[in-house]
């Protein structure tokens, strides 16, 4: 297992993605004082009423970012009691798992492929940490940075592609 | 480079994703048929006036797994001429990426960080295939997806994350 693509491909895009979210919720406070409404309002919205809502998509986004990369290197995680209401505390969240992904380095994940990953409801069952990687956290971790788009966008905030994806690292 | 890990978290990843994605559209079918309305109107469905409306978030997800794997290969991709207008012909343009996906083995990938990826638009300036898979095309993917899952389920689809992530690789 080369451990500097794995570096790559979780706290590094983790990092950016959530570095991401945080400009897209500028944009979003703007909104709402732009247009004059209290910015509760988007953290309560939702695309459906059995939906979770924006402040929920952020703290999901924010614990499979931090769990992942803490499942796959067998390290226990920081503890968020998810009871953020505002947008400062949302920010506040956000930085300090953007925080805890730099304490990583690459050599921390020389042993993906070996380690297990288990989860009370998985009932005994297993993935490997690269299989936990690829197929549940980095889909399930865009998903929710993509759903809080999805609803500031609904809700009008004017956001495109290039918050979403950040600056790309070009060369001449 | 270590090609097998590249193989797996794009062509691999894409497509899961894809054939989640047919999962998901024929989910969406039942329900037309169930409410009695014509597809189309989800295919033409958008979260906001100036979004790209469902069927144009299928042919970029689409695009996006495609161009990605032929890029950071230097290989050519096949054309699609984006004119879709129904459910069948969509999923014949999924399956047929799927497909290309499959011509792909982990050996394709072994000069992924030397190859440069360039687009007209980008005026001269590159990024490395490795680069432009984890800065582009992976959140770019999934991006798409999940727009696409986010229309269906903002006109009230029954879908969940687990028609989104689709089967886990659990081992006992």
């Amino acid at each position: 297992m080369n451990e500097s693509i794995i570096f790559e491909i979780s706290v590094q895009s983790f990092k950016r993605g959530l570095g991401n979210l945080i400009k897209i919720l500028e944009k979003a406070e703007i909104h709402s004082e732009t247009k004059k409404f209290p910015f509760e309002n988007l953290l309560n919205a939702r695309l459906f009423p059995d939906q979770f809502p924006l402040t929920k998509q952020i703290q999901i986004a924010c614990d499979t970012a931090k769990l992942c990369v803490a499942r796959i290197t067998a390290k226990d995680a920081p503890v968020h009691e998810d009871s953020e209401t505002t947008l400062a505390e949302l920010k506040t969240r956000i930085g300090s798992v953007i925080q805890y992904l730099e304490t990583y380095k690459a050599e921390d994940f020389k042993s993906v492929s070996e380690i297990k990953v288990s989860q009370p409801r998985w009932e005994g069952k297993y993935l490997t940490g690269f299989e936990y990687l690829t197929h549940h956290a980095i889909p399930n971790f865009y998903f929710h940075i993509t759903t809080a788009y999805a609803i500031l966008r609904h809700n009008g905030v004017e956001i495109g592609k290039k918050d979403y994806l950040g600056e790309m690292p070009f060369k001449k």
